[in-house]
């Protein structure tokens, strides 16, 4: 018997071979892609053998695998790949990859090839697909389905987005409550499929509406003379299509969820969730907080060109731009100051940017406890309170270090207590800040570790020079 | 038939209650954790009531359910509601809170009532609380064991943090492949129980070699005469115990697993992966990055007291304000420059801050591709290239607008020019750096979000100040 291998290996393997045939290979891609060759050293032979080679690995992978190699591939090289894709597996492949390019391989084929890909799919697969395809295409997508099926891939794509609806499987497996588990057997092996990753059974009466869920294993560990209804769970944990997906997914991972009922506000069953749904959902929810907390856009495709990754950021370099313009004019206000005292101008960012800091910190905890659902609505009191306690201690502390050694190096105490007093209140305000800004952002309804960040660094920028300045103007002026 | 319920609603109403009856009720949390009671309005019987109903409320929650109120609730009210709760209940709740809080929680409870909670306990459960147990605890845990359940037990505290081997479960179900579906079907019936989310079954030959998987789908969808080794999956995907937790994670979201089996080198069956254990992993990683992202250490409880919050924080603030105060530094260096053009400190800081965002995009791409393996060998020439591209794009356009506004504020052609140059040079280094230097953190096996950050800020900020202020001496400083 050979010793099994770690299954991350194969798709390791292929992938390499990928990368070593179309990697430096321009002939090769420029081949596929039907492009005018130019003068190349490479023998026609070579090229087709490389094709059928490239041909071959991609007969050999699984959809999912498939997908994270194109996702890996610069662009032309992506593209010379996914010719080679056969069009039966293309569909799966185009469930799977990234949103932003699956608009670029969808926009590579031609319609007739588009329906042969998309056709052999799973209703909620082909729902799923429906946004990224041209309007005509979907019509005769839908056309092809039987009248159940394609109310069921309406009522998907009209569903909210980020919404359980959109996440749902429609096929369903059910039974009734009142037969024995042998007639559910029997049931079963005439049926002879189970959607994917099935792990229960759901029980419905003769109206649809759910009852419980029969677990597989309760199905095999109970005497077959049993009833459904002595051995289900009665009491299942139930979705409706208007939760928010990301709700479904906490729930799926406190309770330890592998599939789970959506029913209708009536209670009966119209479709079924599953876990490789949410752990998307929770993958994506974390991509996007992390992408909009470092202010790329959501087409942020890496291997995007510099058209693409322009569009993606400019927004976040004007608001940042905006923001340090806003700096700049508080402190033309101090130039008197400055003109004075030209050692402010070296000391002035120590204040800000340890504001900066401070305030990140408090903003990160709320954005945590915001998203784990730890944050009590009569906390925040107390959150408050400590933040500003820690942000006196701070202050006090990093303030009183920096006023020494500025003290030491500029030989003036005056200017290391208006540091040390800067610093201390530059705290403070960052503490304020980065406890109300992202809560007053949840309230609002945002994501609120979208726009906290630049707003708290603008804030304690901003805070921190004036009230350096101020204070050294108020103090520190007269000492010229 | 009654209408089913969202089960979101039962636990937040469990949740609301908890709360009213506990925040602002300081003469119950003082009875209930025996301190000395303060002069209070409350009788005795109110208390004993409120008492009851708190222990009420908990007996109906789910372990999963009362960990996420206790961490919800701020650090007394929290010890209150701990010490309500059933002893037989503690250990699934210890097992499903959060580090930090574990820690604290078990703090509180008396040996005896420690081993009362964990007894009941899986052996992968006791092994995951042990590294949180006294160490006299965790030997009595342990001598309470069968000999082959200490030996796992041993195993799976020994395994290296974040390795397959901490996450696994040992408690498996397996099956022969030279029996008939029938068998199988009279087996599971004899045993009565399976591990928990099982959807398979593991086939080991005599020397306990694994062979293939029964998913529990195939039992029950073909005829009992056939062989197990006829409808088993003959080709797993298998883990190691010493492979990295994430890396499993990731394959349970391409391959869309439940669960799958663990092997040693040599092709043992030694433990099962579960999706709930792989959800886990992928939520902390995430949590991880996002809190270092903001700079705070791993003991960061949102109801942490002061003291915790001030030892969370302060690496991050003392590594802020050494970059700051280098950068001031640099800035001092311009002292002279400073005083004879005084509006070069007001102007100073918009290079520095644009730097810093550019800088904070570029490396926010990479992290991503990083996370989702989108990174292939041969394409860092191309990224760099590319993000050279959108720097010098960039650079040109808000280099140009910041030029145009600050040769209007201020009459002077030069600074404008200056400021120009300035940004478009520093955006150059910011990409060079977003790129670089999340790169090279990977390559020596560090979280790349983790010090790039401000590694990537320090060196833009202290870029910014020295290419402007050095810039404005070449050019300007004869203007005085």
């Amino acid at each position: 018997m050979p010793v099994v291998k770690h299954n991350a290996s194969q798709p390791a393997k292929a992938r390499h071979q990928v990368f070593s045939l179309l990697l430096d290979n321009r002939p090769l891609v420029d081949s596929i892609l039907g492009r005018p060759g130019r003068k190349s050293t490479v023998s026609p032979e070579k090229l087709l053998d490389q094709t059928a080679r490239l041909a071959d690995i991609q007969r050999q992978l699984r959809a999912a695998d498939a997908a994270d190699i194109l996702e890996s591939l610069p662009l032309d090289k992506r593209l010379a790949f996914w010719r080679l894709i056969d069009n039966d597996k293309r569909g799966k492949i185009l469930v799977e990859i990234s949103p932003v390019i699956r608009h670029r391989l969808i926009a590579d084929m031609n319609p007739g090839d588009i329906l042969k890909a998309v056709r052999p799919l799973e209703v909620d697969e082909q729902a799923c697909l429906a946004h990224y395809l041209p309007r005509d295409i979907v019509s005769r997508m839908l056309t092809a389905l039987e009248p159940r099926q394609r109310a069921q891939a309406r009522a998907m794509m009209n569903a909210e987005r980020d919404s359980v609806g959109r996440y749902m499987d429609v096929e369903l497996a059910t039974v009734r409550p009142d037969v024995t588990l042998a007639v559910v057997q029997r049931y079963l092996r005439r049926r002879r499929t189970l959607p994917k990753n099935s792990d229960k059974l759901f029980v419905v009466d003769r109206k649809n509406q759910l009852v419980g869920e029969l677990a597989l294993t309760a199905i095999l560990l109970n005497p077959p003379d049993k009833q459904v209804a002595e051995v289900m769970e009665a009491n299942p944990a139930a979705f409706l299509p208007d939760d928010a997906a990301g709700d479904a997914a906490g729930a799926f991972e406190r309770y330890d969820l592998v599939t789970a009922p959506v029913v209708d506000i009536k209670g009966k069953l119209v479709g079924r969730l599953g876990i490789e749904h949410m752990v998307d959902v929770i993958i994506a929810e974390n991509d996007e907080t992390q992408r909009r907390l470092g202010g790329i856009g959501p087409a942020a495709d890496i291997y995007a060109p510099i058209r693409n990754t322009l569009r993606a950021r400019w927004g976040w370099l004007a608001i940042n731009l905006a923001a340090a313009f806003i700096t700049s004019r508080v402190i033309g206000l101090f130039e008197g100051t400055l003109s004075v005292l030209v050692s402010l101008a070296a000391l002035m960012p120590i204040v800000a940017g340890i504001g900066g800091a401070g305030g990140n910190q408090a903003m990160t905890m709320i954005v945590r406890g915001l998203a784990l659902r730890q944050l009590a609505k009569g906390s925040v009191v107390f959150l408050l309170l400590r933040e500003l306690g820690a942000a006196v201690i701070n202050g006090l502390l990093w303030g009183g270090i920096m006023g020494l050694v500025t003290w030491f190096l500029y030989r003036n105490a005056g200017l290391g207590g208006v540091i040390m007093l800067a610093m201390l209140f530059n705290f403070i305000l960052a503490a304020l800040m980065g406890v109300m800004i992202p809560l007053a952002m949840a309230r609002l309804g945002r994501n609120p570790a979208a726009r906290s960040s630049v707003m708290i660094a603008a804030i304690t920028d901003t805070g921190g020079y004036f009230i350096f300045l101020g204070l050294a103007t108020v103090f520190l002026a007269h000492q010229a």
